[in-house]
């Protein structure tokens, strides 16, 4: 018999990586699928192990490296880390060592925001965990040293987001008491900081008006894959659909139900498939029957 | 020399085991020590992989007996689980292998509420993991058929608590967005099926009213742990204050101020200690210089 993969020979059949630390990044990986559907993609979430926010820099760089692990032993030809807690703490350390190319939703945000504003005032909502790294500010004053950024940290938009809490009067005010420091600082400009908070995005814009622009961070990091991707030659040159795998270490309800919203009406949905990640190893203590 | 373990030969000096997923039983372990400053106590949250209540039920089961195999390597005379969450999803389980005796939270707040209703009608206020379990309903049930239960699940409490957001307009609308059904019901007692509500507990007792029973699980929790050691003639006999062992699977800034918060003013803070714990085993693949 001959080996499937031995027939599987262009390199660029090989998986778009995904990465994030729960079901945010899935907005990215859905973004990625509308915009190259021909391209076979690898998405994982650590649902055991979610939220990073909180969790202290050295053990975000381990759980994140366990996961890079994991991805790395499909092949990818490119990594996205669709998580802005593990961009904003690990990215450096992680080009160091991971072998392949990595696209972060920092980079491609903060560039979108640096062209769109017309007044050089940016706002970014984002975990107090990324506000505090200042990870946008200082892409932001070394792409155009003339803006000025505004942060605040949302700590109750992941909370609504994973409640499903979108609309009526409480959201309406959470949105308003952490967007309203940084629309008071005359933003034209706003960059949200954290992939979950896209679910918020008519709130966030009805509250902003009209007149600021909000960057839609799936779209422009799509936009930086497909770019890097036909700069390298890399782009699947299959016109069907590739496959989507969606992993993670943990398997629950919400999970499956935001793949099947995300993913609804994908044309090549049977190509969709959930697994469990075996990413969290067991303690090495005996635990019976467990 | 003489092995100082060997001259602890007293079994009442064993120490008291708590865990919870995070930092709500903090509170339960700061009432225990402020009723039995003479006990030693250890105390492990597995702040790493917190919050477990989105977590699937197995994966609930197998994290939490980690963490309780990790307790028993600490020789506790009994074991406190002031975790709802493990409580309800596999307290049974865990008694069929746990070779000591525990004390759980949700039968000594039942017991309580049970006792104080006037009219039979009680509330409940838990995360929606717990609510979807019944566990409250289940042994309130047992414990007097007679009573009708009235539960609300109300997830951006936690998230309120960990941002220490505990006063004014938006957490007291939240508070009554949560509490207003199970109020409406008429109920005169309300049970806290979290040990993170205590923190809001001001605010719920505020818009419950002065006539409404609101059960203090710490307190009676402790009462409970103080009985079954005074009918095993378990309690420690010495009368300077005990050890106070905290242990993390992850040490964070948080973590620090709660404690420091909790514990301030103990008389025996001397020997109050924070510590990591190793719960979390590394990946099996290997990552590179993380």
């Amino acid at each position: 018999m001959v080996d499937a993969a031995l027939l599987k020979s262009d390199p660029a059949d090989r998986p778009i990586a995904v990465f994030d630390s729960g079901l945010g990044g899935l907005t990215v990986a859905a973004e990625i699928r509308r915009r190259m559907p021909e391209e076979n993609l690898v998405f994982l979430a650590d649902m055991a192990r979610v939220p990073y926010a909180s969790l202290s820099p050295a053990l975000i760089e381990r759980f994140s490296a366990e996961c890079f692990q994991f991805l790395l032993a499909h092949d990818p030809k490119v990594l996205v880390i669709a998580c802005n807690t593990v961009s904003s703490a690990c990215l450096e350390e992680t080009r160091q060592w991971f072998p392949r190319p990595i696209i972060d939703v920092i980079a491609p945000s903060a560039r979108a925001a640096a062209q769109a504003t017309r007044n050089g005032c940016i706002g970014v909502l984002a975990t107090k965990a990324t506000v505090r790294r200042r990870a946008y500010e200082t892409m932001l004053a070394s792409l155009r040293p003339d803006v000025r950024t505004t942060s605040n940290g949302c700590p109750l938009f992941v909370p609504l987001v994973e409640e499903g809490w979108l609309d009526g009067d409480i959201p309406e005010r959470i949105v308003e008491h952490y967007v309203k420091p940084v629309a008071a600082a005359g933003v034209d400009t706003v960059v949200m900081g954290c992939t979950h908070y896209e679910y918020l995005r008519v709130l966030i814009q009805k509250f902003l008006g009209p007149h600021v622009t909000l960057i839609n961070t799936p779209e422009v990091t799509a936009q930086a894959l497909h770019e890097h991707l036909a700069s390298r030659s890399e782009k699947r040159s299959e016109n069907g659909p590739g496959i989507v795998q969606i992993h993670s270490s943990d398997i629950t309800e919400v999970l499956e139900r935001v793949v099947g919203q995300l993913f609804a009406g994908d044309a090549g949905s049977s190509r969709l498939t959930v697994h469990q990640a075996h990413i969290v190893p067991r303690s090495p203590v005996t635990v019976p029957n467990c």
